[in-house]
């Protein structure tokens, strides 16, 4: 039973960022779905990867299109709205309403492009912070999100301990590995590459439509497995019998990747490509700690972490390492690992087993917390 | 003891190709390592991988640089020269003394450029078949090379089942796949998404070196491993203590994956880089048959394939392909896989397992001819 929903916006007046400098005047785009209880106690905060956007659920009243989520969250699904109050904002730095380079800064008048300040992981997660008390919430039932979405549950577990009762970090990581930067490297560079970046200033002629493509048809190629590339398109070749000895299309896995990298200049915006992506090779919830394990030292939450089979761009490895730390901090965490065909985007799709694992996780947290 | 060699040229009048198109006026480059014995018993051909080139051992006189194989080509190594007449030739379609590409087409007096025919594995090998018919040997002792380079062994074996006794597939696939062939797609867009590319009109200009260097950069996270990256690079910044907050380079992998792509540049021709991968991508043993063990019916070599743990870009199943579809015609094939942590890297770098295994087996081949 689909149901309707509009993105929301809430104006913030500053905020101080890890780079030293303040952004003013700052916007964010969120969405709701189901009905804060009286005691506000069942709220979850849902939170997006690197591409996502505040509509994570429902049919958008604006496009007509479902949320990113739409197979997990809802009446009846993994996060059921029947029973929480769920919120999804679109991250700082982005490109869907959320202030980012993309932005009018007010104090000029001017898009910030390249001005914009570099942004990480933790300065999301302060501005959905004050999205959160801005509705009248103390503590979250639950954090939670897919691959970046992962790190913000993370950083929300750690950064305000009374707030996040839970948290479900899933295909995810606690810090970037050196393939994950360089593979974001290349994309950036794709992007800088383009004469039509022009520095980041193209607001107001051609965006670098063609580097951006190459940037995302690498991550396309990342967020699949090999199992599901040869499942999906195989060596099948694209409206020919034979090979055209020519440099147009000539497989299908070919025609996919140029239109969805084509595609992907409509709905995203180059500069937030930089600066998201800087913003998880930047997350290291180690960093200036003794251990990963020191980093959950004041934490107060329960986790339950999530990796899949075919995941190669954030294997399991990188789950296990943030269930050791959390047992080396004797932390209640679940850990499972699903077995998955479709690589890192596994999170994305309908998943039956993902779905009743939070669910069921979610449920246990409602009981810890009614018995305190 | 290093040796000192010179690339050699040889010229051929004409090569029919697989798209139907005549090239004419053809040339090669090669080296040789060793001596020809009377009966022309004992050479071996060594086939390079995408982007090497003839120079595959000794010190070039020219450039003063190591060849690309040289761990294990020379005096007493796996390949061993004392004991071998060694060959190897750049691939048809490269730019390193091979018509290629950036070649004059001495019928206009113009680089070809754009307009050189698209070429596939198998006209390669018969641009090899020419140079070994005029070096007199008309049996190899074997075919090997790793990569591109085993697919060229394997369809040595195939084409040409008189000329081999020995085929040495390393790392190599009898198709590409799907996940193959998106990584050399973004490689070529790249390419072709650089303005300086021109459609491939750029050798009286600037050559398109953003877009060949991303294509590269792309390339090499490719041919390392998660692992050896972490223990490479790890999250190490480069010249600095803290984050830069910028976009300039963070971290060494950043450093590493700009400077050999920006190098890179210096070296391989653009329009290469794109008329190589689409040969890879069209390489298909099977292509045509009823199935891959099919494709070796002809076949009159004894086989021996590597694979390496840590290597994801051609993984062990590929060669376990192979080996089930030579099994499946009774065909003497020797197989392993061995623990090296370097990625598709591993069949470049020094390794004594490879050379052991290599060089035991040449040397059983040459028993078994000695027998007949």
């Amino acid at each position: 039973m689909p149901f309707n929903v509009e993105t929301q916006y809430v104006r913030f007046p500053s905020l101080l960022l890890d780079c030293g400098i303040t952004l003013f005047d700052l916007q964010v785009a969120y969405e709701t779905y189901g009905t804060l209880n009286e005691r506000a106690t069942n709220a979850i905060l849902i939170l997006h990867a690197f591409s996502g956007d505040a509509h994570a659920a429902g049919m958008s009243l604006e496009t007509g299109q479902p949320g990113w989520w739409a197979s997990m969250i809802g009446p009846g699904l993994g996060i059921d709205t029947d029973r929480y109050f769920v919120i999804c904002s679109n991250v700082l730095g982005g490109c869907r309403g959320t202030t980012g380079p993309s932005t009018v800064n007010r104090q000029n008048g001017e898009r910030y492009g390249m001005n914009f300040p570099v942004i990480t992981i933790a300065d999301m997660v302060r501005l959905q912070k004050m999205l959160i008390d801005s509705l009248g919430i103390r503590k979250l039932l639950a954090v939670t999100g897919g691959s970046m979405g992962g790190m913000q549950a993370l950083q929300w577990a750690v950064a305000y301990p009374e707030a996040v009762a839970a948290a479900i970090p899933i295909a995810s990581t606690a810090r970037h590995s050196a393939q994950q930067i360089a593979f974001n490297e290349v994309g950036r560079q794709a992007v800088m590459a383009d004469p039509d970046w022009n520095n980041g200033d193209y607001y107001d002629g051609k965006p670098p439509a063609r580097g951006l493509a190459v940037a995302r048809m690498v991550g396309h190629i990342t967020y699949m497995s090999d199992a599901s590339m040869r499942d999906k398109f195989g060596r099948r070749l694209r409206d020919k019998d034979a090979f055209g000895f020519d440099f147009s299309v000539d497989f299908e896995v070919e025609s996919y990747l140029r239109y969805r990298g084509s595609q992907f200049v409509n709905r995203f915006d180059a500069n937030s490509y930089l600066y998201i992506t800087k913003a998880m090779d930047y997350f290291d919830l180690a960093q200036g700690k003794a251990s990963l394990a020191a980093a959950f030292d004041s934490t107060q939450a329960r986790f339950l972490a999530i990796s899949f089979t075919s995941d190669w761009l954030y294997p399991t490895y990188q789950s296990l390492e943030i269930v050791s730390a959390l047992r080396g901090r004797n932390v209640n965490v679940a850990f499972c690992e699903l077995r998955a065909n479709y690589g890192h985007d596994s999170f994305l799709l309908e998943n039956r087993q993902q779905a009743e694992m939070v669910s069921g996780f979610l449920k246990s947290v409602e009981e810890d917390l009614a018995r305190q």
